[in-house]
């Protein structure tokens, strides 16, 4: 892509109504602009990074058997009001012009329940586990934390449903590995932690993963043993660690990037979705829950991979691998071989945005470079155009090096 | 995918509340289960076909030159007040927590309008054209056509943005084409047909791309001479065909879809939305604006190919590519000859549903291959096992005939 050509420009002042450092620099960077306090639009670059981490999930998703397939956001009320959730804060109201009362999908479990039951009738339809990549809303009291915590934003939500608690545990525990190996992919695995949390009314204990960083709106104490942490809200009734009985904990801040939950018959019992039994008797359905926002894993990977500077995106979820910028003011040459090496990288399938401005100094190239944070920045300058050489700098390396076109798809 | 495993199972009976053939099909092959009046889920057979569509829009919207975003669905009814749109009846209406008033998005100017003024300055950043594929919501007072008139929906929507009407005529035609190209791809480029229609409060005449069905809503005349249609609401006013003068027209009923509208400059308009032109003169932007409901879409597709039995899935769109059955209740070679073939049309690459259903006689499996509709059947049972043959038969042909193997992969 020809940065020129690239919808969304770099700015150079924060957005005077942002505090957090993921908006401030997503918006600097071109990836999102705000409609108003938690609703973001999704400018190119950023819906770039939004289907990486996807096309991650979607992969570890689709590794534990569950099914894709997507939900509407338009909820009947009536739904609501048999789960006893139709009062819970967060729900936009709204209504059909034949007066249905509607609500905005702020979860699925009130839909996902009733469509389950209408297909599984007998031990034999168990398990099964269904998950979607849809538009969560919810009528947040403040929105501050840019894309972090949003009124409108993309998760992807899985529900399962079970004959007995055992095989609930069995696929929890595929779940919680599948959650592991997202957060190790989109490259905060090392700052990340299962962490027990409360069950809010569905059950004693969930399990948060929560990414360290003092954006955090979350505290947890990581156990000095294992890698186990617990939520600051059960610390009180979780003196040692869950894991392996370690009694010195370490406190941070946290975000929470992903959450699993033990729905038990919470809600199987409110849509009476019950299946027969071997024996032939009816048992109510064991149901799990399991949810990560995508524009908040994002957010997250940006208040991790972030310097002075800018963005500095690991290479799974970064918006293009290559930076490729040309400092041509002086010489023809120059353009030629950028452009040269530009059609090379995407002969070879990589992925490289073009900084081929020309009302741009070298100044406000490298600067947008680090801002937008892409991997790999390779320049074609004055200082290369002779020697055939490329000088290229990975996004987090101290210095730049000066490699052959052969020695830089090495690199690569 | 084994069938015995899919999410979603065919249903005999048409459902009760259903009146559109798109929508009984769709239901009872377990593609789409309806929500409420006008609101579907898709199951991941549907979510299949949406995926298929969605990729084919993509690649041609990709071609014209539109840059992929991502825009909320909740909207400040303040935009729509200022583009004299906040009493249209089909918006739903809700608020913040804080008394903000909000509308869910039924389309897009008055999103895309101010976020483009806020990248556009001068004549070198124009022209500019971006889309998106996401979900409306429109509060219809009536929905009764099944997927293709939907209270919710998902919907690939293009706006460009251009310099002076000369730039804008050139895209309009390049997306014109690229429509063109969709319905092709989709299997209904022959039944579908460029339609002059009214261009509403916008201008004086708009294009709809019109399928020719008898569940259409609409009306068209179709020009005995050459392709051009048009739309009964402006019949009146154009006696002769508007392409080639032609004054003799078919009369057909006929579903909308896909549309392309100049909007001039009434959304620019509204928003104070300038640029600087060559000269240092403001001018105003002048857009267009692009539509294509990928449920409608599906639904025509349905509407055009199916018969009596059930749907006939164009390759292009199908679900999956092959309908392996088995028919092994007598002997165990059987299944493990189906067994064989299902890896062997897996390891090619190719998309197979494999109806290992253990619970279903012949005819209830041949039944629902017909309702589900994948184009190509491939039985293996008694009639084939010994003689190390397939019975295959495409969906739309009379009868099916024996191969090899190494004969079915030359026809697929």
């Amino acid at each position: 892509m020809r940065q020129s050509q690239l919808f969304g420009k770099t700015i150079k002042e924060s957005p005077k109504d942002e505090v957090a450092k993921n908006a401030i620099f997503l918006e600097r960077g071109g990836f999102v602009q705000k409609t108003f306090a938690g609703v973001y639009e999704y400018l190119p670059l950023g819906l770039r990074v939004i289907k990486k981490i996807e096309a991650i999930i979607r992969e570890e998703m689709n590794a534990t058997g569950a099914q894709e397939l997507l939900l509407p956001a338009l909820h009947p009320l009536e739904n609501y009001i048999q789960t006893g959730r139709s009062e819970i804060d967060v729900l936009f109201h709204t209504e059909l012009s034949n007066g249905k009362k509607i609500v905005l999908g702020q979860s699925h479990e009130e839909i996902v329940t009733p469509l389950a039951k209408k297909f599984v009738d007998s031990y034999r339809d168990l398990p099964l586990a269904v998950y979607q990549i849809q538009t969560k809303f919810r009528n947040e009291l403040r929105a501050k934390s840019g894309i972090l915590r949003g009124r409108e934003f993309l998760m992807k939500d899985c529900y399962s449903f079970h004959a007995d608690v055992e095989d609930f545990e069995r696929f929890y525990d595929i779940q919680k590995k599948a959650y592991r190996s997202i957060f190790e992919r989109a490259g905060i695995g090392d700052q990340t932690f299962l962490t027990n949390a409360s069950g809010g009314t569905f059950s004693k204990y969930s399990h948060e993963f929560q990414t360290i960083t003092d954006a955090g709106e979350d505290t947890i104490y990581i156990c000095s043993n294992c890698r186990m942490a617990v939520n600051e809200e059960i610390k009180n009734e979780t003196p040692a660690c869950p894991e392996c009985g370690e009694s010195n904990f370490r406190k941070e801040k946290s975000i929470e990037v992903g959450n699993i939950f033990p729905l038990k018959t919470k809600f199987s019992d409110a849509f009476e979705f019950t299946f027969q039994d071997k024996e032939g008797n009816k048992q109510p359905v064991i149901m799990g829950c399991y949810g990560i926002g995508l524009g908040r894993l994002m957010g997250t990977v940006v208040e991790v991979h972030s310097d002075a500077k800018g963005i500095i995106w690991p290479e799974s979820v970064a918006p293009f691998r290559v930076h490729l910028i040309e400092l041509s003011s002086m010489r023809a040459e120059i353009k030629k071989g950028a452009e040269k090496l530009y059609h090379a990288l995407l002969a070879k399938g990589i992925e490289v945005l073009y900084d081929d401005r020309e009302d741009k100094s070298a100044g406000e190239k490298f600067a947008d470079g680090d801002l937008i944070g892409i991997p790999w920045r390779c320049v074609i300058s004055e200082k290369t155009i002779d020697k055939n050489v490329i000088e290229v700098k990975a996004r987090n390396a101290p210095k730049a090096e000066f490699v052959s076109e052969v020695e830089l798809f090495e690199m690569l």
